[in-house]
């Protein structure tokens, strides 16, 4: 009974467009009980990405969250797009978009499941290599209000373990990529 | 332009039920721009437990995430219930049912957005004080084929880093979680 998948038996589309694509399985688990509905959401895989300045400072974003009805300090990252060759080229086009900043290089630090009981996909962090300011942000409308933030790293090992109430993927892709370029260890 | 909330103008429910909330608002910008559909999850907090043993080693649990596809090794958490006087409560509660561990007390260890940009909900991080073993697990129907997994800090960072694929919020309660009772420091 451990180990097996669930069988799906049928599946139907909530809502899907641009911006969402839910759907309502029925399951079948080993064990022979049926979950109906469980839903899925199927997003395209995120990019999110850890550029640590020459001098000690992560280069952040703060925006508008609307689901949490706050603004909140983030690293820069999002969807993939079609037109992205692979994550790596998402993140530097990310990283370009909403903060200006470009580099030669980006490391893979790792990929994880933002959600892997609702969410079908991945989010990848990388890291910038030598990132520098060049060219000018490209914001989206739902964008609207996104300021760049250098935030020296002892800053923000004090709020991410203090008062700060942050997004699980980025407080794991700082540490993580902190850990990868031997700024921190553990 | 920068700082303000956006303005909800409209906002219809696409689906509510026992599993999920999904709406979808129609949004102003304080630069004017309108975002329609904006979809909002609503979710009950979530609560995750990093209960380390006195062996060193941290009380997991693997089971099949359906979205995902695959079986992930997590940490014992889950969705607080409206019976759950507050986060720790559901702490204790959902440890002892996916683990049959208990523990004396349990410590914050922070509080985290999930996603902030499309869950309204935050995700409470807990460490159990002097975890062990009692009692017997109460499983869900869709926790069929979860088992509970003792594994050495060491093997958990070296995986987490390395080619495990974990979910983002474990992650982060591991490691703030790991520092907060000085097994590791950042």
């Amino acid at each position: 009974m451990t180990g097996g998948k669930w069988r799906v038996t049928a599946s139907r589309t909530v809502v899907k467009d641009r911006w969402i694509d839910l759907r309502a399985d029925t399951c079948v688990t080993p064990g022979g009980h049926v979950l109906d509905p469980f839903y899925v959401l199927a997003y395209p895989d995120w990019v999110h990405v850890l550029a640590l300045t020459g001098d000690d400072r992560i280069v952040m974003v703060r925006q508008y969250r609307h689901a949490a009805g706050e603004h909140v300090l983030e690293l820069p990252g999002g969807a993939m797009d079609p037109a992205d060759a692979d994550p790596s080229q998402a993140a530097a086009r990310e990283l370009a978009e909403e903060t200006a900043y470009t580099a030669a290089s980006f490391g893979h630090i790792c990929s994880q499941w933002p959600n892997p009981a609702t969410h079908a996909n991945k989010v990848h962090f990388y890291r910038a290599i030598d990132p520098a300011a060049a060219g000018t942000q490209k914001l989206d409308a739902g964008e609207d209000g996104l300021t760049v933030r250098l935030v020296p790293v002892e800053e923000v090992l004090r709020g991410l373990r203090g008062d700060w109430t942050m997004q699980s993927m980025h407080v794991s892709a700082i540490l993580l990529g902190l850990a990868d370029c031997g700024r921190i260890s553990f």
